[in-house]
């Protein structure tokens, strides 16, 4: 067998899909809007996005699971945030950091194959993420600068979103692809959340970071995480969610309902929600559960909620296309939260909570009981 | 229609399966020896169970995704921790907090129906996991007692782990049922890490917490998590891991092997790797990502991995009781990590790495390249 | 690299499982009774066979559909035919001919690997089946049997049962290993039928023979499948079916209700109806329709009835084997179906049909209107 | 609950998607090239039908299971039989007469809801497919036509094939909607196989033709079927498969190979293969396995062959539709296979073959052995 070399594995990049150059996907999602299965479904979740950015009360929260960024989802997810049609995002460590982070620092995904042995791939140093390549040691190098932003910063426990506003700003300044989403979202003000931080390349980084400083380092505070969100609930009554995948961040944000509601605030259910996955309702995990499931937790609503059955690198573009090429998001602003919570952190403080505790369902609970004309 | 009331859908309770008095699971797995297809993985995971059990360098780590505490599947894992078959847990916060702490403190899940009408569980605070109810009323007592333990603490950064070793301590005094996966691995020093530790039950109390008290208060630090835990491979070279599901736990737990390398250790990937997984490898996510792509990173060994197309509450019983029947684990003993974890944090401080950066995978990689013997 | 050699690869033989030495099975079965997902479901779907067993007016149906003898399912089912467990089965050719036929000739199916080059094993002439190996010049010999059995036999049309039935006759005679369903469901009067005959090694035969014997040949008539098949419904009224996988075999097995309605019998749905299957409802395909859609075909009653979400070498074993040990079966008689096929093929002709026509649904619809009070 | 009726549940129809509308599906997919996971597959599955087309010598043959045309997607397969994209089909009965048959007649499929009670469909007559609606008296009235074209026919066993045609010829002079695969097929002369054909609509009306007319009657013959289309392969060396779903189509079609070559034909492997399929390859069935698998057994080349992991209703419009206007199809004419299969039929009989039985794989395996350099 002839020798493998690393130049032959990792030679063919990644390429990005763009939106904004297929206006043709408008007519077809509408095309599928009176078949069956997944089409009708693909069209009804398209129809949503559309209805999300055409109310101008609500904030639309994407999130990401699974290897997207890799996949070549980037520029649609850049366009998005760009058009402000994305107001917050919470997503996987990798995503955002092993991949946008990573291909903003100049390296790039290589197309592979799932056919490979893995033990040659190790051998050369590369990574493999099902059908593409990865180069090991540009990886350390991303890994190495999530330090290097650490050690910059004042010690003290951070929200993942202000750690990622901090490499923001490093991109701002270093970025060697500006066509990155964590650029794109500092610029704009947009937050994003990794509820499990370290559980990506910036954790290694933040190991180094911490062992080099034992008495004085910066934190990444899971909670903190999870309080701003819920201060953007707090902040902004009406939501939709885009979800890709579920996970940690399909969880986290459907949560922000109950935890709002729980600090005594106004806060309704999410009133569009939609998600791309192939996982399976059966086996029970969250990831699979149904949005109608979310429903009776009093998170979304149903009246404006579709699941769709498809790997995300089909359907994604497919749908964030039909929202761009409708311009519903016309009329849409900047929202700025991530300078909303950065003020509310710097200012008198955060707002006071109206409980000492949390409530039991039955003394909140509007979401649920509305009005209390409840069989018990 | 007749009113459906709580009292008819809170009725029968989830029971769970006990491994102890199930002998006849040895002589079932192996009649699985020769087959193909899932009943000769599930043997194969079976025997690397053992296998890990028998190697008493080994640490066993059990990795938790998925709802598998409400699904019946807690027992399994007191038996493991009280066995000494395992030495570390990685897990969602809701099969710890919302689930097994839930039902430490005398509540329980509910026999229930994926086919109930979502709405009508909403309007009764009922909370559904697809076949499964769960009083919401009671899921709140639950986040305000994780406010309660958060309110107790000195101010500061925790991780998950010393977080949910307070919660074990509150059990010791509190616990309505024993029968409790936080309690048991409190008192066998068993650690226990929720890398996305906000995004459960917890996250609620905490956030109220932390709102209470804006000037000091109790933060989770995720990259604590993942250095504990990394320490925990540096203590103890050889690893091997049970994963039910995948998601966080499974990538962080992979993970640590590269952290360990990082820092200067001498860590070899782990040497034993088995999954329970129903997650389709097509959609290139982690979750299903197969144990020689993780190969390819350097994380796993592949000549004991085994993955187990299944859902859990049909396999993991099989796995469990074949280990335990078997009796590989007489001779281990508790191996305390908690305790030395501890002791690191308190002690003269954290152990200096040798490193001062993150260091390219061509200066470490002796998990990959061996000698360097690699053409480039 | 090594030279891979054919003795290498076809070594270890496929073994079967034994339900009968694993009494073990009912106490684990029923330990999962009060679980969640597959586990209270594959509970619960053993009951209903339990129940199928135990109703001594009701014919049981077994399905096949999927690689279920090669896996090792044989034995488990030869277990069922010898206790009268089973009264009729519905399958693809493979299983029965390929692989069940197959072996009774003294072949054996091989432990495989999934990781094998493909194109090295076609070289060697063997065929991969997942993990499992096979002697492709066995398989020929298989093929040409099936040539030899029909070359024997008077031409005209056969149902696929009245060939299957010919190969048992055949097997009674020559089989090398007499653990075999064709054979015992011959030597039981059990009826085979596989709707789609020429897609499996005999449909290789019986081209060569219709091309040898272009003007008298045997050919086998798959409405004469469907009728036959119905006319055990209107035999027996009361059915149930146990259904391994879906295909062909899961339609043509419903449908005889309709099938005997249309004819004018007082044919009831399937009053108990399990199906184990990994198949995603969310493809619209039949295989993983549920068995409520089926019942608004008004093919399967929904009082009893259960799916399992498993790989069928996992489940099959435990619900067989809870039936078989719970002994439901003990009052049960062998119904000789084939026998009574036979009566009617040969006898006075076939039983006059009472209509002329396919009647409407608004004719006929005892299984759905009953008694007409349905708002049109 | 107010009561629900007929005609509120059969008010919305399926509508069938028009590639031919919608020439921006080509730089969509070409988008899709150099991303991962399934668009990357979907571009090269694209890629190789406009292979398979472009290569003259090429017979392409369409394999469908699954709920395709009550589901919109009749027209794309229609405007590629217009269009001389396809050669042949091979087919479930539901897809053929249930579903193309039924509509050509003048009747619908309607948009419905998986969430709807199956008993009140039951009772209404509405069958369901997902969320697909039937009404079942429309569907008798498509049972008893396959009746009384049985009825016309001479009686003697017919391939499934020949009755088609048939069932073509009828609605030549019958059709209500001319926009048909039977009809088109009819029209163009292309064969449509349906190896299991009793498993359907025909199914009913055949029972009820054989059971009035005990004596002298239609039978549809299986091994004809298998015959026929193995002819097709003798006729025309190199041929292709575009596969929709799996189940029997896939397998009888992949078959073809064999059979040829154990004939004695010079019949090379499948050069070009494309799956669209959901299914999972762990559960060892024919419809998920893969066809580097099929390359084992000799039945597909693995050069150009790709299996794309998508829903079909969101797949198959891209791929057919990137086909046709790439406009590689245009240099391709009618085969008349179907026209060519009667002559043989009707003319001097059968081509003789070359072998008296079945040889085994080392006597032919040229796709196999390819020059007998095997280690045995």
């Amino acid at each position: 067998m002839a020798r493998i070399n690393r130049k032959d594995l990792l030679k063919d990049t990644i390429e990005h899909f763009d939106i904004i150059s297929q206006p043709g996907i408008v007519p077809l999602v509408e095309a599928m809007k009176s078949m069956a299965f997944s089409s009708r479904d693909l069209y009804r979740a398209a129809d949503i996005f559309d209805r999300m950015l055409r109310d101008n009360e609500c904030a639309v929260i994407l999130t990401l699971a699974g290897s997207l960024i890799s996949a070549g989802l980037k520029k649609v997810i850049v366009d998005l945030l760009k058009s402000n049609m994305v107001d917050a995002i919470v997503s996987t460590g990798a995503n955002i950091v092993d991949q946008d982070f990573f291909e903003a620092m100049g390296f790039h995904h290589y197309i592979g194959s799932q056919y490979t042995d893995d033990t040659v791939l190790r051998d050369l140093h590369i990574d493999r993420i099902y059908d593409t390549f990865i180069d090991e040691d540009e990886l350390r190098v991303c890994d190495d600068t999530s330090r290097l932003i650490a050690d910059s910063l004042p010690p003290g426990p951070y929200s993942s979103r202000e750690f990622i506003r901090e490499m923001g700003r490093y991109l701002a300044k270093n970025a060697k692809d500006k066509n990155s989403i964590v650029l794109t979202a500092y610029e704009k003000g947009v937050p994003i959340f990794c509820p499990a931080f370290s559980d990506c390349s910036a954790g290694f980084g933040l190991v180094v970071h911490q062992l080099n400083r034992p008495q004085a380092h910066v934190s990444v505070d899971s909670a903190k995480d999870f309080r701003e969100i819920t201060q953007i609930k707090m902040m902004n009554r009406e939501t939709g969610i885009f979800m890709i995948g579920g996970g940690v961040p399909k969880n986290f944000t459907q949560d922000i309902v109950v935890a709002a509601e729980i600090l005594g605030a106004d806060a309704p259910m999410h009133k569009y929600a939609i998600q791309i996955t192939v996982a399976d309702v059966r086996d029970g995990a969250l990831s699979s559960s149904t949005l109608r499931e979310a429903s009776s937790w009093g998170k979304v609503d149903i009246l404006f909620e579709q699941m769709v059955f498809a790997e995300a690198t089909l359907a994604f573009p497919l749908i964030a296309g039909y929202g761009y090429h409708k311009k519903g998001w016309k009329n849409r602003k900047a929202r700025d939260f991530s300078g909303k919570l950065d003020a509310l952190n710097r200012g008198a403080g955060m707002p006071q909570p109206k409980v000492q505790k949390v409530r039991a369902a039955s003394e909140t609970g509007k979401g649920k009981a509305r009005g209390g004309k409840v069989t018990v």
